[in-house]
């Protein structure tokens, strides 16, 4: 076991530019579903952001990730032919003025982005017993959802966008790509080029909800307000 | 219904400077257990750190999060002593070597860390029905990930480091922080400025476990190799 000091070195702040620039990715990160341009995503630009995904936090350094890419048509199709049915089913949930508003909305680009990619979760990678995963099984998972979060704000640098496709039934996206069962499914995500982007969620532009005050979610020491009264972020459909 | 174009707004690739910061972000993230100074994180910062997170996707807009911030010493001991028992339990799931190694990692700054934070999910958030969340139910836990890393990679921006402590059991920490039933307490992260991080993963450098090939992760159009031979992560203790 190594514990030299020497291991260590020194994590000063970021300059004000490089901090922003952290920033500016947060902020200006979208969920794509339509400005997808037909552009191929080059293979160097996919090894960065799949090297950024690769080094999201895991669970006793489990990186349980595995990364389908996904560009034939053929599985492009099957792929939207599964969630055009799941929507269908989706949209019969919501009513009136929410329902009309739902089928108006675009909320995949799976045909259209060059590049889909499926990032899931192999469940037994790293033995029967996980460091840090004892008390918490799905722990796995969010060090995967990590991982997509870097990939997302690592895009949004190199002016790629993407967008998070979840309206699937689990057996379809398994059976289209051949995926075993002790592996989870976590993202299914729509890549490509963009010259454009909504300078706000896309869900709020359209009328859908609105952001929440941060102020609203904090608490101090403990569980505050236990019952929230009303849901601040229902927004009437416009 | 908003559709006007002038919601777009440009979405070029950031300048080398600005795309390597995002970078240098992603790739020098650590999960940091000891190295926290005791300088208090100013509430400006923290401010920026939790904007950060509230500017993470979230299913339909949900935005299920809250924040729950910890720095009185009596419930950062609380959280402690429940780790501290959960981590009996775990140090004896491991066998020969790897117990003796367990047994010697610091996996937690909860009493040196002057910030904890407990990001939850409100799944109840949102009403019935979530757009996106309509097929998988989990789609809000993922949300309120996506606002953890968000929250890691400012912080380590702005010379704060983060370490994420799972080694509890879920009904000690509701209990001492209060978390009604319909919240699911999602990350419980130990906050405080650094000025020295580990150049790799710890688990690495101390022998636990290796980086992954990243080529060995990426399947084309379809899972390839359904059984893995073997686990290449796997690392002796040494």
């Amino acid at each position: 076991m190594h514990d030299d000091p020497s291991d260590l070195v020194a994590a000063a702040a970021f300059s004000e530019t490089e901090r922003d620039a952290v920033y500016r990715a947060i902020f200006t990160r979208r969920d794509v579903r339509d400005q997808f341009l037909s552009t191929p995503v080059e293979d160097d630009v996919l090894q960065r952001l799949l090297t950024a995904a690769h080094h999201a936090p895991s669970v006793g350094f489990m990186q349980p990730w595995n990364f389908i890419t996904i560009r034939k048509p053929a599985v492009k199709q099957q792929m939207w032919q599964a969630f055009s049915r799941a929507n269908g089913e989706a949209r019969e949930m919501f009513e009136g003025d929410k329902k009309q508003l739902y089928r108006s909305l675009k909320l995949e680009g799976i045909r259209k982005a060059p590049l889909n990619l499926c990032i899931t979760c192999d469940r037994t990678r790293g033995g029967k017993v996980v460091l840090g995963r004892t008390h918490d099984l799905n722990m796995d998972i969010y060090s995967t959802v990590c991982a997509v979060q870097n990939l997302w704000l690592a895009a949004r640098a190199e002016g790629v966008g993407v967008g998070w496709v979840s309206i699937f039934h689990d057996r379809d996206v398994r059976d289209i790509l051949g995926i075993p069962d002790h592996v989870a499914i976590v993202a299914y995500l729509c890549i490509g080029y963009v010259d454009q982007i909504y300078d706000e969620p896309e869900l709020q532009k359209k009328g859908w909800r609105k952001r929440l005050q941060l102020a609203d979610l904090i608490f101090e020491d403990g569980w505050e307000n236990g019952q929230e009264q009303s849901d601040p972020g229902e927004q009437s459909a416009s």
